[in-house]
Order: structure tokens, then sequence, then C-alpha cells
């Protein structure tokens, strides 16, 4: 019987995201279960291989149509199976593709999460027919992944693709999450753009919707700029240049085909893609010019994908 | 019989260096030959062909013996073997390892020089015991090289590792060679340091060794440094700073074991590495703080051991 099925599994500190998936990048099923991290985390790998095995049962799949699992894991990970802390989950040193492996029977392979969504958005997302790709998340915080040779580039310290913790701006004062100054992430994640949407609506005289708002969110900064709010602009403004010139300085290192924009401040669409492209196009070498900019297309799913694609390769 | 032997093919714009190679690294002879550039370097792969079965017949040396030849070639190289533009050497597109191939009968590869010189720093030089790395050049220009899982990175256009062209001064009015403004190798090459010393040297109120000389060189500035002249210290303290900074970028993405240093401005050693880690360190993310630093070793053989290296990975 032909191994055409598999499992990609995203664990996040709230829930695990699962997905069971044709080899050939269908999803034919998805769910969450409650990440249970009690007891540092010991019984997350048990419920994953328990609601994988039910689900093989409710969909009456054979273990011989199962190629195997793959997983997304919020911490660095080593050599596809070791992740080194997971401050998040309570996890240690632990090899969880061969514990999840011996809890299942099935071969398993593990990666970063923000890789392992990069792969994703590669495989079947917005960098779908790329094979080099470089994915941006714009959430919270910004992350990043790194696809080479429709590979995951993970780096000597699990590091590669820490895109968000580029020094940008070495005049910063104030202190990254990470403790550094001037990160990426400190002016192009939705918190950075706050920060810089109280600092530049302080210094602007004339009137703005900004004005009136008394909590200021980033939404609130990207509607205000495509409704053509000149402050709202300038702020926008303001991550596209940091953006576009953070990753030119990605292209002189990877030259990638394309660039994959994802996270809630990626819903901005093609009106900050235009102004992300104006300041990559400015700061990238000649020959990386013409690289593509597209926008993710998984959201939430790109993990459970990403993963699947980590045991189909 | 054991293929125990190949050849390191490195073609600059006035001469070609080859290299005789025993396949653990071993190199048991080095010559060089003009390039012959007219009529659109038709004639640089048959003198290169020629001197190579030259070579064979004084070693006594069978074919059986020979693992094939590597190439390193100033150019973009797709796919190990075609070389879009060398306007150096004259030539257009060209599937330069085919036609080396059909020359001799051996398997060739080819890749970009600097790329190659950076496989041959991992190879036998700075670089040695390390899968990956970063080579920088720092000669009359800023080169690099990328190298993941000892492999070459060459980047969608072959640009990957263009690290002299990373912007890392948007305010800089001058124009870089590449046409952008504000670009690494302004600031970190030869040139660079000769640009710069003459900028701060004219503001520089004080004494130095720099305000006697007619044409301030970039040996001038390190010996003066070394020697512990103010002003050229503040020059290569600029230098480290923006070198140091431009690693800690390099390595958000890539996050390598180790970076290697080379070119002339490499030869100031322990005395630069320290300025430029001080740098990086501030400026990296902390998993990739404890990256090493080392000098490269193999100076202009680079080329030669990296083109042989191609051959027997």
């Amino acid at each position: 019987m032909e191994k055409n099925f598999c499992f990609g599994v995203d664990i996040g500190g709230t829930s695990v995201k699962i997905g069971l998936f044709h080899c050939d990048g269908t999803l034919v099923d998805k769910w969450e279960i409650k990440t249970r991290k009690e007891e540092r985390g010991k019984y997350i790998l048990a419920d994953v291989a328990e609601s994988v095995l039910k689900k093989m049962e409710e969909k009456n799949l054979n273990r011989e149509q199962i190629l195997g699992i793959g997983l997304g894991v919020p911490g660095p990970v080593q050599k596809d199976s070791i992740i080194c802390v997971s401050v998040n989950l309570g996890w240690g040193v632990l090899n969880v593709a061969e514990e999840l492996s011996g809890l299942t029977g099935f071969p398993v392979k593990a990666a970063n999460d923000a890789n392992v969504a990069a792969l994703g958005e590669m495989w079947q997302g917005g960098g779908k027919g790329y094979q080099n790709i470089v994915m941006v998340t714009l959430g919270t915080g910004v992350g990043g992944g790194i696809i080479l040779n429709g590979q995951i580039v993970s780096g000597e310290h699990g590091a590669a693709g820490e895109i968000g913790h580029m020094t940008i701006e070495p005049r910063e004062q104030e202190v990254c999450n990470c403790g550094k100054k001037g990160c990426l992430e400190q002016f192009a994640s939705a918190t950075g753009i706050v920060r810089m949407a109280k600092k530049m609506s302080k210094e602007y005289k004339e009137n703005s919707v900004l004005k009136n708002q008394k909590e200021i969110s980033a939404k609130s900064v990207l509607d205000g700029a495509k409704d053509g709010d000149v402050l709202c602009i300038q702020i926008m403004d303001q991550v596209a240049y940091y953006l576009g010139w953070a990753l030119a300085n990605v292209s002189v290192v990877m030259d990638p085909q394309a660039f994959v924009i994802g996270g809630g401040v990626s819903k901005a669409g093609d009106f900050l893609i235009e102004k992300i492209k104006q300041s990559y196009q400015k700061n990238a070498f000649s020959t990386s010019i013409e690289a593509t900019f597209t926008i993710a297309k998984l959201g939430n799913d790109a993990g459970i994908y990403g993963a699947a694609k980590l045991i189909v390769e």
C-alpha cells in the first residue's frame, strides 16, 4: 500500500494544530488540541500521538498509508530532531522526533515553528513554485524563515532567519525584547508600529485620525494610511523603509527568488508591499533587484503545511 | 587505478592560476598562465586545457588518476556550469564546464571566484573544520562568499554573498561603484579606508601621521593605528564598527559557525579582528554571539583550493 498520507503538527503555547495531509500537499482535515504545559510539558507529545492515532481510526487509515509526522516547535531545533530549550512549553533538551516516533511508530522530523511556516508557504502558499524564499512574519514581533533549495536553513545555533533582530537603527535608544537596540522588530512589527505612531503623533502638528484615539493600534495606523491620513502614511512609509532596507540586506547574503510577507500587518496588502518594494529596490544589489514580493496565503495553517512538508521531502 | 588527483583553476583578468591537488587537499604543484582576453576570451579555456594536459605529462599522471577539474570564474555562475557574463574576460553566456570538459575529457564544475575562494578557506584555510562559514575579503573592494553545509550558496541571480554591497549608511552621499549609496564597501575596503581617512583627516585638529602624507594609503592607516596614532585608531574603529554591524546582519540571516576575514586589509590581524568582534557582539542576536572570527590563510591560493574542492566534494 502506498504511503500517501502524513501529519503536520504545529505546537503552540496554548494549542497544538494538527493537519492530516495527502502527500501531494492537499489538506484532508485539520483540528486543534490543547497544549498541556503542566509538569514541564511532559504530556504534550503523548497528547499529539493519541490525537493522531484517533484520527487514523476515524478516517479508516492503515499504518501502511502513513509516511510520517512533521513537527513544528517553538524553539531552536538541531538536525531534524533535538529541541534545545522551549521556554514556552517548559521543555529542556529533548529529542522530540525520537520521542514522538516512539509514541506513534512513525518516522518524525522536527524543526523550528517560524522556519516550518516558511516551508509551508513555499510548498502551498505565497511562495509556491519557488525553491529559494525568505519569509517575514509581521505580527506582535517580526519572525523570519529562510528556505534554500527547498529546505530550511536553521543555522549553527538555530538562529538563521531571525530577521526581526537585524540592527537597522543604531541610534535607537529604546531596548528591544531581545536586549539589543535598534532591531527591525522595534519598527516593523505591530508593536513597533504602535510605538512609532505614539512618537510621531506627539511631534505631528496637523490633524490626524490618530489624534482622537485613546489607544492607537497597528490596525488603526494601517487603516488610516489607506484612507489617506497623512500622519498614518508617514508612519507606514517609515515601516516600509526599514523593512525594504532589511530585506535588501538579506538579499546580499542569500539572493532569494522571492520574499513572502505574512502576519497580521501583511493584511495591509499591496499598499504595504509596494512601499516595501520601493525601499528594497533602492537598497538592493542590482542583480537582485527583480526579486518577487508576495503575501503569505496560509495564515495560521502555514505551520501544519510546513510540518507536513518536512516529512514529505 | 584510484582517482586521487584533481586540478583547481582560478581564472583572473590577467592570469590563470592552476593547482594540481591530491584529493585529500594537499597542493602538489601550482603555476600560472597568461589570461588571453583577445577575441572575447575564446582562447582562455583551450589554454587551460593545454596547460593541464602538459602538467599531467610532466608528472607522469594517467587519465585514470584524475578525478576532474574545478573552475573559479570572475562572474555569476549558474548550476555548476554556465557563466552569464564576465565583463572582465569578454565572455557572454557560456557553458564553461561543458566546454572545458570537452577539451580535456574530464568532469568539470565551475563556480564564481569569490565563492570558490570561500570554499577553499573552508577546506584548507582559516575556516578548516567548519561547514558553515561566511568569508569576507577586504581588498580594493569588499567581496564575500557563503558556505552552508560545506557547499557554496550562489543565490538566485548569483549574487549571494555580495556583502560588500549591503547598505550600511543610508545617509552617505557619495556613490559606490555599484551605483548605490552607503555600501559596506565604501567604508571597509582599502579604497573605503582611504576615502574615510581623507575626510576624517581634514576635520581632525590634532597632529597625526596622516597629516604628513601626500598620498594616504590603507596600509598607512593600519600601520598608524597599530602605532597608536589617535586619528588612525578612530578611522579603524569606524571600519570595524561598520564591518561588525554588517556581519551581525549576516548572522541573523545565516547564523554561521565562523567568519573568515581575508584580503589585504586583513593583514592588520588580531588588532582588527578584536575590534570587528566587539561591534559584532553588540549587534548580533544573542544565540549567535559566540561565532568564531578567523583570518584567511590561503591568500591568493584560496581560489585554486576552492576550485579543486568543487570537484572533490
